[in-house]
């Protein structure tokens, strides 16, 4: 399952999954098993009797296929998107009109013009569902889902009657799977975007950034106002948003020059 | 251990711990699990009655600490500096003396003046080092290790002996120590880079972009030179910057534009 299925009766759990401008993998698993991000999940689930370790990411997700480009704002106003969650709610406010959608009916709705844009997940699981014969534009950024940690859920009580090394082998192989399916979708988005852009003529590119930066501003409204209406909320936000500030500050000495001298085309291309 | 402390004996060894504009922590793992990567590896080993699995990874490494800015390539000229590995081969031909000093010698030789410049590895460890008391520019773009992977080494034989369920015990262990290093030396550095910058006056910036593109040429020759020379390095090396290719597409629409969004301050700042 996925932390952020319980948001609508927990919100705190939104932040055990995603938040849209929030961290990668690299950085969400820094803050989960090192920075005491998993210590409050395990706290914010302890009413409910269960407990929860994070088993698997996506890694940065795409925005989603878009019929027609997108080179304003005013774009967005009265478009038909099947998008879920709290990023359908920030779309929401530039004008979207959100369809919700099981994964099954989204190809059919995009190609007959029922809906005019869609988000699901990244390049391998977009193209099974056939979404470039739908819609050419495949935009990025990776606002609304710069990761999604899947949790593996356990019985409290359950989980309390394992011995010590039972417990750690659950533990470990939850943590090797988090890597494992985490390096599969790199593996498979890498060798399935190639094919999209190369034999399907999908154009992949950036939201425009006066986009971008309004849905960063009602982001961050929307996650104050859910942390001003209960201290459960307020207590994870704040932790999530001080390890975010310090990790965005790595992150730009370290991943990002990193970005920028790779995908350069001089010298090792 | 690191494979590529063998790299004098095999020098395919290189390519199982980092290359020099290679793949960062998200890439190696994709290409190991994923893309052929840790099959070749066993391979190589083959030979020599081992069998070896990632186990940990420092994520993208710092240029290094430099007693004074470096502006252009001509700073480099006759720079001493502490580097070891395929790096220093790198440098060494834009006229860096390369001097191999033991983690311990390096605060004294740089303090002291013996030395001009040092790599060791990131903030967390540099800073337990003291060289932020001996230099104060950092810089960056992790263009020598984007990621260093720590293996296991395990006789061949005490491996094959041991029964499958024990097998899948130890890969695992591996696994989640390979993922569990990586979030800790995130959440540390990430820490770390902060006090240093804060609290000690460190000025963290990048390479001039004239010096990382000479370094990239240098590289790939280098590579190519050895690959030439050997058919398991150029198999291993074929496969790699194959993998690389196709990754950096990927990384160029996914971390690369997330990056982007997150370090500028507007909106969730």
């Amino acid at each position: 399952a996925n932390a952020y299925f319980w948001a609508g009766k927990i919100f705190a759990a939104q932040y055990f999954t995603t938040v849209p401008f929030g961290l990668n993998f690299q950085g969400v698993n820094a803050w989960l098993y090192h920075a005491g991000g998993l210590d409050l999940w395990h706290e914010v689930y302890k009413p409910y009797g269960l407990v929860a370790f994070p088993m698997g990411n996506t890694g940065v997700q795409m925005t989603g296929w878009f019929r027609e480009p997108i080179n304003s704002l005013e774009d967005f106003n009265g478009l038909k998107m099947r998008i879920p969650g709290l990023a359908g709610k920030v779309y929401q406010q530039i004008g979207v009109e959100v369809k919700l959608l099981p994964g099954g009916e989204i190809f059919p709705a995009l190609e007959r013009g029922v809906i005019d844009a869609a988000e699901f997940v990244g390049p391998y699981q977009d193209r099974r569902l056939g979404l470039q014969k739908a819609a050419k534009y495949y935009y990025t950024t990776g606002w609304h889902e710069p990761s999604n940690v899947t949790e593996l859920l356990i019985n409290q009580k359950a989980w309390e009657s394992l011995p010590a090394d039972l417990q750690a082998i659950v533990k470990n192989a939850a943590q090797a799977c988090n890597l494992d399916s985490h390096s599969w979708c790199e593996a498979n988005n890498a060798a399935a975007l190639r094919d999209l852009v190369e034999n399907y003529g999908v154009i992949a590119q950036t939201l425009p950034d006066d986009v971008v930066t309004k849905l960063k501003g009602i982001t961050k409204d929307t996650l104050e106002a859910e942390a001003a209406k209960d201290p459960v909320t307020k207590k994870v936000h704040d932790s999530f948003m001080a390890f975010r500030d310090t990790h965005r500050e790595w992150a730009a000495i370290s991943e990002e020059p990193y970005h920028g001298i790779i995908s350069s085309k001089d010298g090792m291309s």
